[in-house]
């Protein structure tokens, strides 16, 4: 698993060539994309929804909603090819004509794009799901971009070399006074952690720092969002013993709306005494790669933990288990 | 605070009037809505998302997203009408001049609606956001549904007899020996609850769930969805030592997709003697009063919590603290 984290940013950039390569038809008159797709191969869609000028829908679901139609297009995106819900969902979008294209390793769903005749991008095998996110998101991001539907004009080379920093601060050789990543994870053990982004921003950061730690840490991890968790969620900080177990980390960036900067500066005040809070910037200059190079370090870090947890990172059994 | 909660179903059939009263212009082409809204208010998103034909989103953030604009109607609700989020929301889209209504008690809202001659709604004051949510779901639903914009054709009445029906067999006179709400809030005491929704149908009563245990309750609790939190969450669950103060709820229709129900059963034989869980129905015919019934069972189950937690349910003072 360490040697797939560290060659991250190498996948990344192979990702955006793939996708260069690619170059699937996409109509004109796009109104709207749903990204059908479950776990690691979920986080394709939601680096889209963070980066499109159109509504994009990540469906983690068996059907598609009932807006589907005129307008649209499909991606599945299932690095094994064999996730059901995938499968089930573009199945339902075939049926109703919609345009779409797919991205996998092989699997099924290579076999229906090809009998269907839609556009397959097939992407290396012997990978965990999670693992391969470099390769799933990055080479949609690529055919979005050049299909006019990014709000942002990507710099690839400075995201590239904004995952290389993270790799050359946080990769394993470099000792635990020196290295984040590691830091980080042992302020962590022990402890269920909390991991908070902001709307429309670090939301997304969030959710993937929780999943990699639910996998690779092999323990319970939640995320939430700011604002809105100041509305409800910080309530229950108020119950002296259930918070015990719990610690928060605040994920920001230099692309934070003030008035939720200043929601992370009150809470992680409010908080104090209470529950142990940290505040984690990002590294590079662009909007992509201040979101892309945050999600990396939490690679890291879910790594370290298990580590901490003295747990093999990569097997996921009970996920194994609901996939047979 | 258990009076209001009594008085449900009432205020549901009081919103449908307010609604039904308020026949705002809305225009022709339509294509999309965004629901500006926080925590108790931005249900009221949740469930037009939950029924509507064309694509929802609850905006909970300062900004609108970029794609705002041609076939968008926004929706601002903010139970006292001084919300700074969905007024800097609303804001945005009137700069903009996208058709908007909005909908409170009152504040800052109706005046900004007063000065820009757009149609508002009041609903009566005196409760807590997260207590009136009758008012403010039901009204923006039913205005949703003249307007042409739902999927489902709402029976009102058969509605209001299902959150009735959950009234008279959870309400506080009601001994716990025979009463479903103090059975469950029992089962509950002393652990971080985990609320477990199927996606696209029961996700934001889980949603509701959470929050309203959060906030009725003053204790910490998390929500997932079905079949998504079968590839991450999961895993979590191997860690002995963590998963020891936590319980799951899996919240359930007779709507869920086949597949979503089977991964319920086999979640909650694979939690056996690892984390208590249970599995919560729902009451009425129709997916609104499933939704809506199952939705307001939490209510009084986060009330029951907190007199086990023996708290006060209505006061909210770290939220307050951010609203000054």
């Amino acid at each position: 698993m360490i040697a797939v984290i560290e060659a991250y940013p190498d996948q990344c950039r192979e990702g955006i060539a793939l996708g260069d390569g690619f170059r699937p038809e996409i109509p004109t008159g796009v109104d709207k994309v749903i990204v059908c797709g479950m776990g690691g191969s979920a986080m394709a869609g939601e680096v889209a929804r963070r980066f499109s000028r159109v509504p994009v829908f990540v469906n983690r679901n068996y059907t598609l909603p009932s807006f589907a139609g005129d307008g649209t297009l499909i991606i599945a995106v299932s690095y094994s090819g064999n996730t059901a819900e995938t499968i089930s969902g573009l199945d339902a979008g075939l049926r109703a004509r919609i345009p779409a294209f797919a991205v996998s390793s092989g699997g099924k769903l290579e076999e229906i794009a090809r009998s269907h005749g839609i556009p397959h991008l097939r992407v290396p095998r012997g990978y965990q799901p999670r693992a391969a996110m470099g390769y799933l998101a990055l080479s949609v991001l690529r055919v979005l971009a050049q299909a006019g539907l990014l709000r942002i004009e990507p710099d690839w080379e400075e995201l590239i070399h904004a995952l290389e920093s993270v790799r050359d601060a946080s990769r394993a050789a470099v000792p635990e006074a020196d290295n984040p990543a590691k830091q980080l994870a042992r302020s962590l053990y022990g402890r269920i952690p909390l991991f908070y982004g902001t709307a429309g921003n670090t939301d997304l950061v969030a959710m993937r720092w929780k999943t990699q730690v639910n996998e690779n840490s092999k323990q319970p991890a939640f995320w939430n969002v700011i604002p809105e968790l100041n509305h409800n969620e910080i309530v229950g900080f108020s119950d002296e013993r259930l918070r015990q177990g719990l610690s928060c980390v605040f994920l920001e960036n230099d692309y934070d709306h003030p008035e939720n900067r200043a929601r992370i500066e009150i809470m992680h005040e409010l908080l104090h005494g209470k529950v142990p809070a940290v505040v984690i910037g990002a590294d590079g200059r662009s909007e992509l790669s201040q979101v892309l190079s945050q999600i990396h370090f939490g690679d890291y870090v879910s790594y370290y933990l298990a580590i901490l947890n003295q747990i093999d990172p990569t097997p996921v059994e009970l996920i194994e288990s609901f996939k047979r």
